[in-house]
C-alpha cells in the first residue's frame, strides 16, 4: 500500500495523491442509493502518460483501479467496491478543439456535459445527449455509461456522437480508436466496444465528437391524462403523424407531486394521473407549430384531458426544471432502488400495468417516470413505510419479476444507467450465458489481471 | 473433403450442397476487381440451427468457412481466399416482422436492401441506408461492411439502425445481441462489434432494425463548378446554413463522362470540372424550398457556375441513375483499383489536390466521386494506358501515399467498403500495432481456430 502510494507520488506528484480520511470519504460514493466503499488512495493525474504509468504499476502489482468522472452514476460504476486506487479525471477538463468547419470537437473526459453543450452552441452547433445530471456529470462518465436523456428520441444517445477515443488500456497501453470521420469500417469498432463498458475496458483520456447544427426554435406542450396506460398508449401513435418530437417525457402523478414538493412549485393539471411533456424543435417556427398541431390532434383522439402549450423560454424552462428534478425528488422521500427498464415504445402500457401488479403483490410502492419516446421507463421502488425485514426480503424478488417482464416484452434491464455494481446479478435475466461468456473473455483480452473496475457488470456466479 | 461434403449433406440436405465447377465458379468472385478464388463447396442452409451444425463441423475439422450475401462487396470480404466452404445466405430471405407500432422490423440477412426499403415505405416507415448496389446487395452484407451510401450524411449508416442480431459464432453457438430497444447499456455492445466485422466474428441469421418515419417530399439540385477544389470547398459551408441535406454527392468531370457513356444519356453542364448533386427531404414542401434557397445562397457565394433544380420525380431519378451508375461506369473503362478514403469534410479539397499530385508523380489516372457530405471520397485508380509492369510496380506505392495523406488529414482508409482482402496490408497505415493486437485477440475469442473468413482484415505480417 505505502509502496503504491510512493510510486503514485513519483508518477503524478505529491500534490495529486490523496489518502486523508476526508478525501477518501468524499470519493466513497456516487449517486447510487446510499452505497459507500472507501478507496485506499485517490489520485488526480493530468496526462495520458501518467495514467499509462499508473496502470502499468497497478497491473504489475494487481492493484484494483476505478475511474471516476462526475460521480453522478446510478448503478455504482464509479464505486471502489474492492478498495484500491480511484483515478479522478477532474484535471482532464479542457475542451481541446471546437472544429466548427467540420462540426467536430476534441474534448477531455472530465469536461462537464453542460459546459461542453454551451460551448458548442456558441458556434451554432449542437451536442444533443442531455442526461438529467448534465450540470455535474462529465463526458467521460457519459461515454462509460452511454448516457441518454430526454432528447435521445430524436437525436440518439452518447454513442451516436463519438467518432473515436484516446484510451489507456488496463495494461497501460495508450490506444486510439476510430478517426475524425463520419463513416468508418477500418477494423473492429473498438470505439463502440469501449462506450458503455462502464470503465471496465479502458480509461478514456480524449474524445472525438461529431456535432450537428443547432436548432433555432423549440416549443413544449404538457398533456394530462386520467390514466397511466392512456398516457403511455398514445406515445407510439405520435410517430405515425410523421413528427419526431425532440422529447416525450412521462411522469406519473405521485412523481409529479414529489417534484412539486421538492421545488416548492406547482405543475399545471397536477390532478391528472399521468402527464406527457412533449418538445418539438427545428429551424422553422411555422413548421414547429404545424407539428405541435399534428401532435395535439393525435392526443385529442387518444384520451387527453388537457393540453397546455409553453411558448416562451421561461415557461418551458419551468416545466423542464420540474421534470429534471424528479430523480432527486423521488430519492428524498425514502430509501429507494431505481430500475432503468426499456421496452419497445408500444409495450410501455403493458410494462407499467405489470409493474403496478408486481408492486401490489410484494407490498411495495413504485413511482414511474422517464423517457417515453424511447420506451425507457425509470421504475423507482420506494421503501416508504415498509419495515426493514420486508424491504430486504422482498426487494430482490420484486426486481427480478419486473426485469423478467421487461425482457419478455422485447426489452432489457438498462437503457442508460448501466449495470455497474447494483444490477450485475440481474444480467442473466437479459443475456444468455454464451453472450456473458464472450463479454468476459473480451474483458480478459483488455484486462488480463482484472484490475480495472473489478466486480462490475458481470454476475457474482 | 468428401467427408465434409457428406456431413454438410446430412445437415442441410443433398439439394443444398453444391460442388459442380459451374456453381463453384459462380461463387468464386464478388464485385472486387477481377479477383477469383474457388471454394471447395457451396452450401445454402435455411435455418440458424443448420448453420450452427456447419460451424461445429468446420471448427472441429479446422475447415475454412466464408459467408456470402449478395456478392456485391468491394474489398473481397466474401472471397474464399483459402478455399473451404462458402455459406450462401440466399435462403434467409424473409422479412419476418414489420412492427409499424414500434417502428421496428425483424429481418433475415439474405433480404435485398431495396426490397426491405420498399416494404418499409408501405407502412410509412424509412430504412435509410442506401448503398449504390441496393438492388442486389443484402442486409446481412450491409451489416458485415457497415454500408453507407449517399443518405448517410443526414441519416447515418447501417450500424445506426441495428438494435441487435441473432448470430452464429465460429464455434457454432447461437447468440443474441442487443434487444428491441432504442437505448441499451446492458453489458458490452456486441451488436456494434459484429457490425463492420466483415463476416469474421459470426454469421448473422436475424437482424432487429429500428426505422424512422418516411419523409413526404424531396428535391434535388445539381451544382456545377469549374474546379474540383471549389466544389469540395463549399460542402462544409452548407451545414452552417443550418440545413442538413439528405445527400451531397461529388462527381468529377471524367467520372460524369464515364457515366454518360455507360447510360447513353447526357448530364446537364457536363463541361464543368466538378458537380455536386444535393438532395433535401422532409415533410413540408415550403420548408424544403426554403432550405434549397439557403443552399443556393451558399453555393452562389462560393463559386458555383450554374444550379439546376430537379423538381419532379422523373428528373430526380434520372440524376440519381447517373450518379448510381458511376461505380459500374468507371469499372468498364479499364483495370482499376477503388479506394474508399474518408476525411473530415473540410479536408476534402486538400485530399483531392494531394491525390491528383500523387497520381501525377506515379503516372496513374484517378477518377474521383463519392459522398462529399460525409467526407467519403471514392478514389478510383485506373490502369488505362499504363503498361502491366508499371501498373504492378507503382500501384501499391501510390495507394500507400494516398492513404498516408488521408490519415494525416484525420481520416481513415475505409468509410464503407471495408478492409476485407484487398486492403488488409494497408491497415497499419490507419491503426497502431496495439489496436490491431486487441482486434486480433478479440477475433481469437470468437474464433479460436481461425476458421471463419480467415485471411481478412488483418495484415499478412
Amino acid at each position: 500500500m505505502s509502496e503504491v502510494s510512493t510510486e503514485l507520488k513519483k508518477i503524478c506528484g505529491e500534490e495529486s495523491v490523496f489518502e486523508t480520511d476526508e478525501v477518501l470519504e468524499n470519493y466513497s460514493h456516487d449517486f447510487t442509493e446510499d452505497l459507500s466503499f472507501k478507496p485506499d488512495i485517490v489520485v488526480k493525474p493530468s496526462t495520458a502518460e501518467q495514467i499509462s504509468e499508473i496502470m502499468k504499476l497497478a497491473n504489475e502489482t494487481c492493484y484494483p483501479v476505478v475511474v471516476r468522472g462526475g460521480g453522478t452514476g446510478l448503478s455504482g460504476g464509479a464505486l471502489a467496491v474492492k478498495g484500491g486506487i480511484i483515478i479522478s479525471m477532474e484535471k482532464f477538463n479542457r475542451i481541446l478543439e471546437i472544429d466548427a468547419e467540420n462540426f467536430q470537437a476534441t474534448v477531455e473526459p472530465g469536461v462537464i456535459t453542460e459546459v461542453f453543450q454551451n460551448e458548442c452552441i456558441k458556434y451554432g452547433m449542437h451536442y444533443p445527449p442531455d442526461p438529467a445530471s448534465k450540470g455535474s456529470c462529465t463526458l467521460g462518465g457519459n461515454l462509460a455509461e452511454c448516457s441518454g436523456g430526454p432528447r435521445a428520441v430524436k437525436y440518439g444517445v452518447t454513442k451516436d456522437y463519438v467518432l473515436g477515443v484516446e484510451c489507456i488500456t488496463p495494461t497501460g497501453e495508450i490506444i486510439n480508436t476510430g478517426a475524425k470521420v463520419l463513416k468508418n469500417v477500418t477494423g473492429y469498432n473498438l470505439t463502440q466496444l469501449i462506450i458503455g463498458s462502464e470503465g471496465t475496458l479502458g480509461i478514456i483520456t480524449k474524445i472525438y465528437f461529431r456535432l450537428i447544427p443547432y436548432f433555432k426554435h423549440r416549443k413544449v406542450l404538457l398533456a394530462a391524462f386520467n390514466s397511466i396506460e392512456t398516457a403511455l398508449g398514445v406515445v407510439s401513435k405520435i410517430f405515425h403523424s410523421g413528427v419526431t418530437p425532440s422529447a416525450i417525457e412521462f411522469m406519473e402523478k405521485s412523481a409529479i407531486l414529489a417534484a412539486e414538493k421538492q421545488l416548492g412549485k406547482v405543475f399545471p393539471n397536477n390532478f391528472a394521473d399521468a402527464q406527457l411533456l412533449i418538445e418539438v424543435d427545428g429551424n422553422n417556427e411555422t413548421m414547429i407549430d404545424e407539428e405541435l398541431e399534428l401532435i395535439a390532434e393525435v392526443l385529442e383522439s387518444n384520451g387527453v384531458i388537457e393540453i397546455i402549450v409553453a411558448e416562451d423560454e421561461n415557461k418551458m424552462n419551468e416545466l423542464w426544471a420540474l421534470r429534471r428534478c424528479l430523480g432527486e425528488a423521488v430519492k428524498s422521500i425514502s430509501a429507494y432502488k431505481e430500475e432503468d427498464t426499456v421496452v419497445p415504445r408500444a409495450k410501455m402500457p403493458e410494462l407499467i400495468s405489470g409493474v403496478k401488479k408486481i408492486s401490489e403483490k410484494f407490498g411495495i410502492t413504485t413511482m414511474c417516470y422517464g423517457h417515453a419516446g424511447d420506451g425507457n421507463v425509470h421504475v423507482n421502488i420506494l421503501k416508504d413505510k415498509l419495515d426493514d425485514y420486508s424491504w430486504e426480503n422482498t426487494l430482490d424478488s420484486a426486481i427480478r419479476e419486473i426485469f423478467r417482464l421487461t425482457v419478455s416484452l422485447g426489452g432489457t434491464i438498462s437503457g442508460e444507467h448501466g449495470i455497474g455494481y447494483t444490477q450485475k446479478n440481474y444480467l442473466p435475466i437479459a443475456l444468455g450465458s454464451e453472450e456473458i461468456k464472450l463479454m468476459k473473455e473480451i474483458k480478459r483480452v483488455f484486462d488480463p489481471n482484472n484490475i480495472l473496475n473489478p466486480d462490475k457488470i458481470f454476475p457474482d456466479i
